[in-house]
């Protein structure tokens, strides 16, 4: 999907909205435990309930692994079952050397229909480029995170490689985003930056003014919209918000697709009375 | 498997060869291509081949996620073919959010009966502790990795935390290998080091003094196993060298699994030099 195509759906429903699907089959209504493929049964009832109020599902690879085979068809049946209007996110985490990643965007782009997928920029260029090499393909690469180890090494400082001590010194993040920039374009390259960074936002949007940003963070683990919204939006939206538990556990009950939907709605809503358009 | 385990495999077999199963399915003689499962196929017949030879497996996960669910079968029946008394490796290069690295902790330590994982260490320490709360099972963070783009991050130059400005910068890999020791022990914890890094191995070996290394990066990648092993090595041998497509791919033809043990039998050979009992 290109960001033109991303843009007009974003445009068109008023929302830049992505549910998350962190489908962890312990939390799931029982009665899908009957079912064939109880992780695929549960998406697509919460696909069918906020396909129309989002522009994006996140697939978090890691819950759908944790099943083994079983969870990889699930995976594999989910991503099928999106609807091609939705830009469609492996949340991946991936990233080795370049004949190895190269195997990671095949298994994204090629064998399964992902428009992206999140990459870890640690071992630098090489471990990105195979994932910017696919027309139409995005490489969302890990800036700053939601979590609590985002001050172990992406908020610490670095030497200046110009040498100017005056200049305030760079965060490790900052130098990713500066650098993983200049790999991609803000066609094919998003940055993931995370709600519980709001002091950071201002800043982050100096440093990328044009790229798109996943921003995970809103709802369990607490970042605020309205912040993170005012802060980073740009001309043509340019984020993406994920939520993923405090939409699809909305519920723990037969009325889970319902309560999604309700959350959904509640997100969008308030979205559309932030975007420029 | 606990370090005592392993170091008794090291002793008793002369090695601590990891053979590296980056099996690429357009790689293998095409023969396999008529059987049910040719990647695992393929792998039976080099783990037969080499299984004395070594006293670890590596199986790179990218190579098996390219074929889809087909290939995650593979991975599956790989990875239970393997002999008890080899450290299994999956190298996957995880990390992710606390929950979400529990989840890809449970997918290679629960579901599928792996040793060890790979875990890229940019989201800091709650990305990395899922995988060090499952008892004889490791964390093998990278610290200095083998290819280009190590120069982007890794050995790029941090400011001191103590303010000491006499003191020569750290870099960020010598950051993550002090901070990341401290997260679990010489007993559950391991690091990637590059054997195309030698010049850095002196270094390395004194900041982590008693754990364990990883090194790929020999064969393909055009590392030196003497330099690497006489600048790391411990009492209780410390290393475990991978080699993957220059065993595994010695030949293409039908005696590729007979060429893979001559290989794997010629490093064999020359640890068994250098180990130190």
């Amino acid at each position: 999907m290109t960001r033109h195509q991303l843009v007009q759906q974003i445009k068109k429903k008023k929302s830049y909205l992505c549910v998350g699907l962190d489908t962890d089959i312990t939390k799931i209504p029982k009665r899908f435990l009957q079912e064939r493929d109880p992780v695929f049964a549960f998406n697509k009832a919460i696909i069918d309930a906020t396909k129309d109020l989002c522009v994006s599902y996140k697939i978090n690879t890691a819950f759908y692994e944790a099943s083994g085979v079983k969870g990889w068809e699930a995976l594999q049946k989910t991503v099928n079952y999106l609807p091609d209007d939705q830009f469609k996110i492996a949340d991946a985490k991936r990233g080795d050397i370049g004949n190895t990643s190269a195997q990671y965007a095949k298994a994204f782009f090629e064998t399964l229909p992902f428009d992206s997928v999140t990459v870890a920029p640690y071992m630098g260029e090489d471990s990105v480029k195979p994932f910017l090499e696919h027309a139409g393909k995005w490489a969302i690469v890990l800036g700053l995170t939601s979590n609590k180890g985002a001050t172990d090494f992406e908020l610490q400082k670095m030497v200046s490689n110009n040498g100017n001590e005056h200049l305030r010194a760079e965060m490790l993040y900052e130098k990713v985003l500066k650098t993983a920039a200049g790999w991609g374009t803000k066609d094919n390259l998003m940055f993931v930056v995370g709600a519980t960074q709001a002091e950071e936002f201002v800043n982050i949007r100096e440093i990328v003014p044009d790229h798109f940003f996943l921003v995970p963070g809103v709802g369990a683990q607490g970042g605020s919209l309205k912040d993170i919204s005012k802060k980073a939006m740009i001309k043509d939206c340019g984020i993406l918000v994920n939520v993923s538990r405090a939409i699809i556990f909305a519920s723990d009950k037969e009325d889970f697709a319902e309560k999604a939907r309700t959350m959904a709605q509640k997100y969008q809503s308030e979205m559309a009375s932030y975007l420029p358009f």
